[in-house]
């Protein structure tokens, strides 16, 4: 099996969509914009949302479902969500399909038109809240801290397996709180488990922000993101945790008596990363001859192939692979053993290259003789013949290293990527030729973000959290900044 | 808290309505048919499916996710599939919405009409074999052991919550092989999974059998089903098993060349439960005090409740109480120390009977004195003081014996309720007044079975697998039979 891959250098944008096509995670199907994931992909995805609920559940959150249709008329309530998905959804306007008089196939019952039309959901907010009306009434039923895994479609006309399809898969928290500052704490704490599901389990470096107000979530008063950074310098955002304010409780009119007997709005947060993530995880880690996973997320994270001639040199190999398969397997370590006799070993070692899979073992006669493995990890290519005495914890200390060090290369490419700048000119030049991240000065003003935009195609990523007193001009306008943004051109 | 539930004898189906919005397990939302499933409930569902996946798993299928929309045209493909949910479908035919030009609000762009249809799916076997055409070539490539879990979307005109909602929770699978022989094994080993887990974790015992061609799947050759019964002596079918011919093949022209250089269509299967078993769970064994959760399947198994005077009091208390917490909780034991200082004990003890906590412990200055705690059984009401000492133990076992004992009575209470009958007389009479599962005999024509449906609203649930020979007459028609199906009136 030839990969046949598009280098990242030739291509970069072919070499995603090639790589994840070729690597067994999507396609594209019969529907418009919508994706297939396929079982690898699917067991990235199901890895993932195993970490980030166990993360959910550890702060306190609970799963709950809504449904995926959201009356027309609950867009209406919040002026600003309205505009933000109105423009990009998809409309369910009938309940029924019947046979057509003329026999040329099912048609469109127009008997069976709703009252109300339908819309496939974008985002919950404006469904739960209107349930968040009847579940809230005193301060004793509050926080409400509610997750929901679920599906959502947002009409896109340019889609990219992963990146940007018309249905996608994410959770969507949605909280509801007593206080503004409870409100605040937890759209924090939620980024803060975001970076760290980001940087611990995928291995994605990522700087933690607030988007400046042009780039907020429809409907919020601050959003929170982590921006990452992708092989070509283009960044990626890979999750916000929003702080709503009052805004849908007042749109949806939810209030709750206080303690001393008031009646308030109630507070809101949400926030969402979705299966958006796993390409991100692709670009950001992945080379020419295929994926790179970080063993936290790889689905398979150990592969042996036996080399032999013949049945009777595999019964001998096999044997003395078994008990390490099975030692493995307690370590919860996931192992596979291919022993398909339709394939060689040279097309497996290629099949488990462009799949990713961390680590390697090979073994033939000659190891059998020596009590050997020869062990290949993924990241670096490198490979070594390791004594099969010990190996079960050789092996899973190779996996640590190998996501620190996936995580640490990443990371040394993203820091070196964040350029400061202080005049356009030199702004201009980076986003032109370098890319990454720019550290630049910025008046404030969404004029001149938008005009910087228009010019340069680079957007402000984030405004650091926390950013450290710098003053200086706006490399646009001249005007005064109290800190640096980041600027970056991105997906 | 006052439960103030309707009894059973009162009104069934009032009572189950009544529990499963007072237990927090759904309600209505202000989409017409569509349920929220609250944390409680849905804690339910997420022990269902860490169980059922796990199954999966075990007998090799792997998950992957495919396209909530459906081309009408791919509706069109297999002709019984389109008879069979053409007539409930939500129709997606605009992918835009716009301001109203009067100002009034929001309206559908008509501008933003979609060239073909949309269907949400009903189910996916027309788009998962879409697919397929494109990943069978080779018999090398089955076979496919596939499964999703995903939303579903049926029109359905009566809803009930769990039972029968127009979007509903489920996990599909659909599979692909290159014999018949190899498929109607599958459908039979998933069969066997659902009856396991309808038993082992549910505790509610189940009849497998197939269903008569009339009851059948659309666009199936022959449908497995389980049924159980509900205590108001009515079926429900709580899973099914199709195995689905080259009925699929055919439609999508998938085909694959054989390992001897022949091309020949691709055999079938499809399977699926929903959150319809949740309603099932519900009906089998809760009383007129509220739930009753076999512990394998309850979100919180044991719940500690302080019975105190005073901070000093509930500090002694749960002081004693955090070891054992600790000691159940590494048992893998969910437990819930409720301390609210909120709510009276009496309250607690009616919430968590309300919610079906399988143990309850409580714990005051007497027990602290004597070493004891006070354990209730949600299944029986029984309560008894325990000694602290070796609790741990005491509770695990305590758990096991419930989940068994739950179990024993739903089958003994079944096991009574199917009565057999030889004349038509005697049918009428047991399905009127005695209710359950009456087994009879059928001459096996559609016409007859059509009759008795008309004649006594009981249908046909299934034909028990594997009839012993019993050669009678038709209860209906006096026609030969050679053996006894099971007729009921089902949900």
């Amino acid at each position: 099996m030839g990969k046949n891959l598009t280098t990242r250098s030739e291509d970069y944008s072919k070499w995603y969509n090639e790589l994840v096509v070729k690597a067994d995670l999507a396609e594209n199907s019969g529907v418009r914009g919508c994706m297939v994931i396929k079982p690898y992909g699917y067991a990235i995805w199901e890895k993932m949302q195993a970490a980030l609920d166990r993360m959910f559940k550890d702060t306190g959150h609970q799963n709950a479902y809504f449904p995926i249709f959201i009356p027309k008329s609950y867009f209406n309530k919040e002026a600003s969500h309205v505009e933000g998905f109105a423009k990009e959804c998809a409309v369910v306007t009938h309940y029924r399909l019947k046979n057509a008089e003329d026999g040329s196939g099912i048609v469109v019952d127009e008997d069976a038109r709703l009252e109300e039309e339908l819309i496939v959901r974008p985002t919950s907010e404006t469904i739960i809240w209107d349930t968040y009306r009847r579940w809230v009434q005193s301060y004793r039923d509050l926080p409400l801290l509610i997750n929901q895994w679920a599906n959502v479609v947002r009409w896109e006309m340019r889609t990219r397996l992963f990146l940007r399809t018309a249905e996608f898969l994410w959770q969507e928290g949605h909280t509801a709180h007593a206080t503004e500052a409870e409100a605040i704490a937890e759209a924090e704490t939620i980024l803060d488990v975001y970076a760290t599901f980001a940087e611990d389990f995928m291995a994605v470096p990522v700087i933690r922000g607030t988007k400046t107000p042009g780039e907020r979530f429809a409907g919020a008063v601050e959003t929170y993101c982590i921006e990452a950074l992708m092989q070509d310098g283009k960044a990626l955002q890979a999750g916000t945790s929003h702080f709503l304010g009052q805004n849908f409780a007042k749109a949806f009119d939810v209030k709750f008596d206080t303690m001393d007997g008031q009646q308030e709005y109630v507070w809101a947060t949400s926030w969402g990363v979705s299966t958006r993530l796993i390409g991100a995880l692709i670009m950001t880690h992945s080379d020419d001859n295929g994926l790179v996973l970080p063993p936290k997320l790889a689905p398979i994270q150990v592969v042996i192939v036996p080399i032999y001639r013949g049945e009777e040199q595999l019964r001998a190999i096999s044997e003395k692979v078994a008990p390490l398969v099975k030692l493995l397997k307690e370590q919860g370590i996931s192992v596979k053993y291919d022993d398909r006799d339709t394939h060689k070993p040279g097309f497996k070692f290629n099949e488990y290259e462009l799949k990713g899979v961390p680590v390697r073992l090979a073994v033939g006669p000659r190891d059998l003789e020596n009590g050997t493995y020869e062990v290949a990890r993924r990241d670096t290519l490198e490979k070594k013949v390791v004594p099969a005495e010990g190996i079960d914890a050789y092996i899973s200390g190779l996996l640590e290293e190998m996501q620190e060090a996936i995580y640490q290369r990443a990371k040394d490419y993203r820091d070196a990527a964040i350029t400061e700048v202080d005049t356009y000119e030199e702004f201009k030049k980076v986003i032109k030729t370098k890319g990454g991240f720019v550290s630049a000065h910025w008046d404030g003003t969404p004029e001149t973000e938008e005009r910087i935009k228009n010019e340069t195609k680079a957007t402000i990523r984030c405004i650091p959290l926390d950013p450290k007193p710098d003053p200086g001009a706006c490399i646009r306008t001249g005007k005064p900044s109290p800190y640096r943004v980041l600027f970056a051109k991105a997906y």
